[in-house]
């Protein structure tokens, strides 16, 4: 579709959160369509996790996004598709890969939602795109572990805080789920909760900067708790880490069903954000450094560091090999 | 894209304003698409008319619409886009056609828009799909003429009007334009001026009969005005003739440049929508005839008549020729 | 959040009624959360007054808007709601007081949309704040009585109007309420009718005035009626006053509930909306007198006059008291 003034930030470049949801979309559209290609129990495919997400090239309003959708990997109980998102400006007709990414979904039943029904197994051209897929999906059910571990943190309010401190461009956004923001199932898109996210994430970026930015890529984010229509949920952002360059932004997702539910307010999503600040020509700016106060603050940051430098090291690995 | 509750009336049925709006989108990028695929001046289609369409079959929410799009001619100035709407259940895998359009889009120059530019031949598999898309060229030329002179009619109100009158259901709405309702040279969109006209012609068919209804069919609309940005748009509309089981409604759409123009206000667009009313089972249901009062209401239904009877014969010719 | 294009006019000022609507999501976050603290029936709370708030300096897009809602009174069936909304421009740090407003809710039960529910007391610092805020609970309600009898006046339509007369600048719209504009109960949010209201209000204020124009107050509000899913409502302005660099515009909202209800259309709402013309350079302009030839007009334009100067003289009062 065409991008629209709406989707985009004051300098006219579209917002990852945007993006996001157009890929959960068409991911969630492409695997319930296959959970429900053989006839059985009638389903409909609920976002578990994105993979990391590189966001290659910024896109403008007036662009057209062009989203393709494709299943690489099922398992009993879960589909792997990958998307890609290329822009295209019909003026011209240039043609640019946006992003790449990798979601996995799983089918609930329409009759009982917490039922997770079996997924039809997908043919392989190759032996070894089967045993890939499997290597992928051991991977990340072992990453999804993890997260779920770490996920009891929260960002408290700080007052008067300095410039450049963590507490100085910590955000968040509260939100009441509408019918239009869920599937039939009454659950939230898992797209909508990335756009969220990626809006609190760029509040705390451009908090910090001062500078027009845009969204470079996502960590991989686990959706291990689906949220309810009516629920209200409390997306909050807090900067963990900058480089000379770029600046990590952690995101929390907390529901709130408070009408209709005995059930406390819990994590649903947490995400880590990397954003780079541009100029008007489009060029990456310097960053300021994150000032970090507490003990707490000052692990995140070379937790943060470490992420940075694994990401940076994988990324000229591919540049060698593809190099070679 | 998947339909949302918000595309869609109180019985789940969605809105024909959302698919012409589609159908509208589909046939701009590709018609835009094709203007700027050789060198020249960089250009936007805008849409001069849409050919009369028929809801064949409702789409309901969390069904999955897809729309595809194909250039079938080209004149020196213009573009026919042909757009076909397939609903897609994705719990069943059932497709249904919802309906078919043509649509004509003209070249605007993105640095002067009033300039209108030459469009690039396409080629043709068959001499026959040239000439026949030369008869369809001449046709629609000729009606876009015809509407134009019947432009001046405007609908007066009227006070305590009589259940089933036309004073009783007509109706009026009015829209500020704002940036995401325009093109990139600032100038409304077709797709979401038939979206406000189907709006308001639903109201005006709720409002005679009382009941859950749904658009069967849209005559060929004709833009003859653009609408810029920042204009006040009034979309009103009156019942011009029932039969046994469908309702004709007479749709207006008037600009309103106030502020920083020195232009007085102006119709924009005028259409005919076609209405029945459904049963909760989605069966059509009779519909209460229209009282005529004054002369010219019983001359406009009698034209409505006419155009009824018209595409009645048209349709039952049709059925002939494809039963042989 | 972020405001974007769509919610503000051509000269970028944030439209007073997106930022009516945020107070009113936030007030009824709060209520509601704050009603069912306590182990009980689940309920929703319902806008049922918003007092008279000033918009104290215009928001623009690319600002983020902070809004924080406290409870400060509750009787034994509502609950006070004070809001405040903080415009920040992220580039330069800058903070702006908005507006602040306070609004009252009552909780509807879940179950049976017709029983008012019981609001758990809260807690007050100083018994002062208890006196006070049962004060202003005494002083909204007598308001609340006065304007139930006001409600049966309607607008007109007038026929080929001079500039600058009542008639001239009228306006309408009608909107089919859908599911995004409702809460849990199917009501529509009073923030959705908020939003409308200010859509006309600000139409109306520029038809006369034919230059930007943005929101400077709304009078108390009283939502004596609920408006449910699937209505169509027509939301009517009409101005009523103008000083030197003021109007005033009344604006009636009407429910109309066609489908499926054996209702007459009903008052829903009504107030008084305040609008000031801005330069480009954002500096008040005067405002061309409006011209009344009614008698009604001419006792309106009074009664208008009235609660200008009553306005003038608390706001010269507060100020000679703060300057004390």
């Amino acid at each position: 579709r065409i991008m629209r003034p709406d989707d985009a930030n004051i300098a006219g470049n579209v917002h990852g959160g945007t993006i996001l949801k157009m890929i959960e979309e068409a991911g969630a559209i492409i695997s319930t369509r296959h959970c429900n290609s053989q006839a059985g129990e009638p389903c409909v495919a609920a976002l578990a996790r994105v993979e990391r997400t590189d966001f290659l090239s910024p896109m403008c309003i007036g662009e057209v996004a062009n989203v393709s959708a494709e299943i690489t990997y099922t398992s009993r109980h879960s589909v792997e598709v990958q998307v890609n998102v290329m822009s295209e400006n019909i003026l011209t007709g240039a043609k640019k890969v946006t992003n790449k990414a990798t979601l996995w979904y799983v089918p609930l039943s329409l009759k009982n939602v917490n039922k997770v029904l079996e997924v039809p197994p997908i043919q392989y051209a190759r032996k070894e795109q089967e045993d890939e897929g499997k290597k992928r999906y051991e991977e990340q059910k072992l990453d999804r572990l993890e997260t779920k571990q770490r996920n009891g943190d929260v960002i408290l309010p700080v007052i008067n805080p300095e410039p450049h401190t963590v507490g100085y461009s910590q955000s968040s956004l509260i939100h009441l789920v509408g019918p239009s923001d869920c599937t039939l199932l009454g659950f939230v898109h898992g797209g909508v909760t990335m756009k969220l996210m990626d809006e609190v994430a760029g509040i705390v970026a451009a908090r910090h900067c001062k500078t027009n930015i845009v969204t470079a890529s996502v960590d991989a984010i686990n959706f291990h708790e689906k949220i309810k229509k009516g629920c209200v949920i409390t997306v909050s952002g807090r900067m963990t880490f900058t480089s000379n360059k770029s600046m990590e932004i952690e995101v929390f997702v907390d529901a709130d069903p408070f009408v209709d539910e005995p059930r406390e307010r819990y994590r649903a999503v947490s995400a880590f954000f990397t954003y780079v600040s541009l100029s008007k020509e489009g060029k990456p700016l310097p960053v300021p450094q994150l000032l970090t106060e507490t003990e707490d603050e000052k692990r995140r940051f070379e937790e943060g560091k470490g992420r940075y430098l694994q990401t940076k090291a994988k990324r000229q690995a591919q540049m060698q090999q593809s190099a070679q």
